[in-house]
């Protein structure tokens, strides 16, 4: 008996022009385009096994080894029966293809990091969820037209389907059959761009991104200026940026941009804050150490961004990194060890602040503000891993154990 | 021997649509008119002695009783030379009235709140100033001329020329000669309206205002559209919701107007901060209160605002007044007792949360974290002094000590 069955992983993407507000809640197209950065799967991401077998009762997907239920008319339910739709179209222009569109599914998804962490698990995990059904479906699709499906389950999951540097184009149509990923350019283009993950503790319970996003639509008398005027040019600067490996306008662009979100955020009624005092302080220690690295005739070195909670993404190119983490470490005395995955401190981080920084301008926070650091780098799309190593799924197809 | 002097205390006010953005520095013209509430000089003030001597050999001002330089071309010599120069036109006109503007002049000054509670004491101090050298040369300048005349010391100084509920006008003229306050409505109108200040202590020294709006004008990309689409359409609804003392309205563009103002602040490169976690805490409880109230068929109760630090002031009427400062004290429990100028807490405050109120929704702050609250009520004025009891000047000129 043949198994229908593949393996994919998937990475997460933090974007450098924020995606807020949606002109289709239920298609999920966006007021304005956005770009972001993919993170290597080396480090973070969502690897998901998917099944189709005649046996199968009903679909049913496993979170981190818990059930998550299928609601119908919701968005798993809605990716799930865009991709069965896909293979259908296959097995009709194939006939002698198996025809398992209508099997039900089984479907296991696991994130390599903690979601305590409070990074977006939802973008990597739509991504590999598509991309598993479509290696299991065989599908011919290209990444932009998975992203489409990606898309409806979560916005920014859309970009995760190609690495590199990637566009999610607003579109126009009012079936959103134009708005999606496209690569700006791959990861080999500039693979020297590096991200810091600075995981920042709240006591607060922050607002969701989904419902604090339609509030800022509803409310918000900036926003509509962001959409129309801001957002538009610096797509433009952005992928030139990108193009032209100017870390300098990329980095400008991305603290902008971060700012701007954060600005329409707190232009909303009630307002939405997502960043805290620790949040405020690494901004201040990047502005700071900007301003020495150009006082001194240098350049611009590093770019910080936060998406819709307090952790800190800052970007750096690898050759600037090692003190950013040095500098990070000593104004943000970490409780825990750092994992060096890409071993920049073989006998372990001696924290230090650069030449010319001013130790004034910040104040050393308590140990554990930022609780956690996780050093990455631009990385790839989805991958189809090697199925019979690393399925999640056991031999009767239910969540392996 | 006549000795020409006057003593004169003035108001705060505080923005309920704010002053953020000059188009020209030097007059202090503004990028969009205000409005403000002027609170009650009984609780806040500056009070100022003036007096003018043929034998005084320099312009002199004591602020808090230390010197404080009065430097060419500065804003302190423009207010004291444009007040000379009104005097010099009144004796023109009136030849027998006694030739003392070509006189120099001592001044002393005093806030009665001290300057760590971080309550804006330049508005006060300088219509204190301009209004102590109106009194001292007699002149029948109306307060909105003497409002061109603060302006131009501080730019909501302007503002505390008049009691009640107070406009500044932008203006249009490069001149700045229609850049003024005029009185929307005397104290009288809606003597019902009450201030909580909030002092709320921060450990990061801020961006000074003058400084920070400056850099919003050059890089935010959000300013404009503020500036010619959103305050001046608020400037209509709070000119009305005043007139016609609907506080549901009052309250909504008040904090409306806070959160753009932070907005963009926020937006500007690189970002400034005001607020921190206590201020959204205190945020995160008004939210909480108003909801409370308008689910249970009740009306918007209180209106958070803040000005260029981190603390808040909240509008309310007094009616609810009590309640708020229990809710306040419950949160935000105080190091101090509560002064109780208005004798609304015979026996003490005994803090607690109204029915209704979601306590989860924000957690009780570290003792302290709002060091101070001032509960105080919508104002009149600048008052003229007995001069007799309320002088700053010993009798030889000098700072009376």
């Amino acid at each position: 008996m043949t198994v229908y069955q593949a393996t994919v992983s998937a990475p997460v993407n933090i974007a450098v022009i924020k995606y807020w507000g949606k002109r289709d809640t239920k298609l999920i197209l966006p007021t304005n385009s956005s770009l972001s950065v993919t993170l290597d799967q080396d480090h973070l991401r969502s690897t998901t096994t998917s099944r189709a077998d005649e046996s199968f009762e009903r679909d049913i997907l496993w979170l981190n080894g818990k059930e998550d239920p299928i609601k119908e008319g919701g968005r798993l339910a809605t990716c799930i029966g865009e991709m069965k739709k896909l293979r259908k179209q296959y097995e009709d222009a194939n006939p002698n293809e198996p025809k398992i569109s209508s099997y039900r599914v089984h479907i296991a998804s696991n994130n390599n990091f903690p979601t305590a962490a409070g990074l977006a698990s939802s973008a990597s995990g739509f991504a590999a969820l598509v991309s598993s059904l479509a290696a299991l479906y065989k599908l011919p699709s290209s990444p932009s037209e998975l992203s489409l499906i990606a898309r409806q389950g979560s916005g920014s999951a859309c970009r995760s389907l190609f690495g590199g540097f990637v566009a999610w184009e607003m579109g126009s149509a009012t079936s959103g059959t134009d708005s999606l990923a496209v690569e700006v350019a791959p990861r080999e283009h500039w693979p020297e761009m590096q991200a810091l993950v600075c995981v920042v503790s709240d006591k607060k319970k922050g607002t969701s991104s989904t419902s604090g996003m339609q509030r800022t639509v509803e409310t918000s008398t900036l926003l509509q200026h962001r959409i129309r005027e801001v957002v538009p040019k610096r797509m433009e600067q952005m992928i030139r940026a990108i193009k032209d490996k100017d870390f300098t306008t990329f980095a400008e662009v991305t603290m902008r941009d971060s700012n701007s979100f954060h600005a329409v955020a707190l232009d909303t009624d009630p307002p939405i804050f997502y960043m805290n005092d620790v949040s405020r302080a690494i901004i201040a220690t990047i502005v700071e150490y900007n301003r020495a690295s150009v006082a001194a005739g240098g350049p611009v070195k590093a770019a910080y961004t936060f998406d819709a909670g307090p952790n800190a993404v800052i970007y750096a190119l690898e050759k600037d990194m090692a003190e950013i983490i040095r500098l990070v470490c000593y104004f943000f005395p970490q409780g825990v060890s750092f994992e060096d995955p890409m071993g920049v401190f073989p006998s372990g981080v001696q924290s230090g602040v650069p030449e010319g920084f001013d130790v004034n301008v910040v104040k050393v926070a308590e140990t554990g503000s930022v609780s956690r650091l996780i050093h990455t780098r631009v990385g790839g799309g989805p991958r189809v891993l090697d199925d019979s190593k690393e399925t999640l799924l056991a031999q009767d197809g239910s969540l392996k154990v």
